[in-house]
């Protein structure tokens, strides 16, 4: 089997590799992509292995039986159907092709049927949604949901080494007392700072992207067009695991008792909830870890029928890396079905 | 007039002597009062102008017409009651007397009428509270409140000059890529880190004590004992300024354009809010500001009547040392009038 990891030099490209090589997946060949800057570099892959960077070429996407893509939605919309059409399933983590309707949108312990569906693409949902989804499916099967209000506490991984560089800087300068330098990643300074703007405003839109994707995905994966979310997504002085304030009515009763038993019962989930001990999830702690950890469950005292949560996964490992690589072994696995027509870029949502 | 500033050297009481001296408030002396150890001080009140620290004692408090309480709970259910017997209005910062049913707590914009049953004890609201209110009133008297969810990024100034420096070692520690010390104030590291946890989880309660402050002085400056309202409390790496996340649903429809014009319109607030030129509120500008910021106002897509609100106070200013001050202004400017029996502490809520 080869496999190509597009985008291996950047946080999650290279979280994907150490998780390939960790977690032995069976791999003849492995072959990191990244752009033509970074093209020959050798990547240490453990063991005095040395991986060479290629750069992408329409010869080079020959011949992979997966791709593992994590290079922005540019490249993703470009080169991810030329993987796709040289015979490769290619798992996408960028935004780019995950609404697309015959693009499956797939978390591994949530809904592994929906690969079934693929014609060459499947999509690995955002971060943010990722871990919340983890926590609602369980919900949602024993008690149903009628309603999500969500707000994040993002750390700064997500949107690259040079922001967690931006966040160093700023915070060495603030510690010092000397002045901060103009922000070139976000609009504002982000150390010792809350923003609440997660990527951008659209088009006047009043919510921005990553609060339309958390929304528009989590139906999606959930199987439920209609569920109705509300989402504000905040950055904060994080560098890596992000934290979500949900707050979730079902429709059925669940006391948070019987929530916090279903929780722990839940792959992927780990219920850290002892607050008398100081125990709940911490983005510290989370960093790192392959599981979301949920806590703070309890019931909110203003209506009937309703939970807190407090949820925190690392961003860069379940929230993409992670995910992706379990999709991979998903489709090695069951070496899902496949549509026939694998060159033709699936039809927009 | 006479005035005391009982806990003048924290970081509360000393922006108490600094509005008061920048308001102009017509005291003919200032005496502020601090702990033995602080005995003696000289605090610089500007023009060249010294205020001796004196401690509490029984002779100390006499003579006094008003009294500003900054010192923690426990001081303050010791000596409020005593300033008060020996004459003076006392406007107290800490939660002790917050709840006591003959005891005003009050926002000066939102509800200064309750001033007037006081009997020598007013009540400062709880910083992430005051900032709240003060968005919610407005919004409650035009279209009326039918459920509040709130998830709040606090800074740590609100915990005490010692967490400030905590905060500032731990990231100096992480930026330099050393180990960070075992935290001393919060039950965790706080430098790059989120906390969902404000104050202290009582008797096994699953909410904190910030949290349940959160709610049920709402409900008694708005003078609403059932208004359904459900609050999560996180600490981020701030220094100064509490962002909020709030969910309103409102009992009569209420656009986003009108409430943002309403808020505009509201005293002790400032709306900023156009997102597409990444303005909303923000924690490093509001500290120092004495409005408390509000903006991507929005309609929550989830449900009818529901709008989303960003709300950014200065917890030491709006929060906590001005809200103070205009209670003083208010109580000399109305000379509020006075129950007989001053001596007695108020009885229990």
């Amino acid at each position: 089997m080869r496999v190509a990891v597009v985008g291996a030099t950047g946080a999650v490209g290279s979280t994907m590799l150490e998780l390939l090589r960790d977690r032995a997946f069976p791999a003849e060949e492995l072959v990191p992509f990244a752009s033509e800057r970074s093209a020959g570099r050798a990547l240490d892959h453990g063991a005095g292995q040395g991986l060479v960077v290629r750069a992408l070429s329409l010869e080079a996407v020959e011949g992979f039986d997966l791709a593992l893509f994590s290079a922005g939605s540019g490249t993703s919309a470009e080169w991810a159907p030329r993987f796709a059409a040289a015979g490769a399933v290619v798992i996408d983590n960028s935004s780019h092709w995950r609404m697309y309707e015959d693009v499956p949108l797939v978390v591994a312990e949530v809904n592994p049927e929906a690969l079934g569906g693929h014609r060459g693409i499947v999509a690995n949902p955002n971060c943010s949604t990722m871990q919340m989804v983890l926590a609602l499916a369980p919900i949602r099967d024993r008690a149903g949901i009628e309603r999500v209000v969500v707000s994040t506490y993002q750390s700064v991984s997500g949107t690259g080494q040079r922001a967690v560089e931006e966040l160093m800087e700023q915070s060495r300068a603030v510690v010092a007392g000397e002045p901060v330098r103009s922000p070139e990643i976000y609009p504002h300074q982000i150390a010792f700072n809350v923003l609440p703007q997660v990527e951008a405003f659209r088009d006047g839109d009043l919510y921005t992207t990553e609060e339309r994707k958390m929304m528009a995905e989590t139906r999606k994966i959930l199987g439920e067009p209609e569920l109705p979310l509300s989402a504000t997504c905040a950055r904060v002085p994080v560098l890596q695991g992000h934290s979500e304030s949900i707050n979730v009515e079902t429709t059925e009763p669940l006391t948070a008792q019987a929530c916090r038993e279903l929780l722990a019962a839940a792959p992927g989930l780990a219920v850290v909830d002892d607050p008398a001990a100081a125990l709940y999830p911490l983005a510290t702690a989370a960093a790192g870890r392959d599981e979301v950890l949920v806590g703070r469950i309890r019931p909110d005292p203003s209506r009937e029928r309703c939970l807190n949560l407090w949820v925190v996964g690392d961003n860069l490992r379940k929230g993409a890396a992670l995910n992706a690589v379990q999709l991979a072994e998903l489709v090695v696995e069951r070496a899902a079905p496949r549509a026939k027509e694998p060159a033709a870029p699936p039809a927009a949502a």
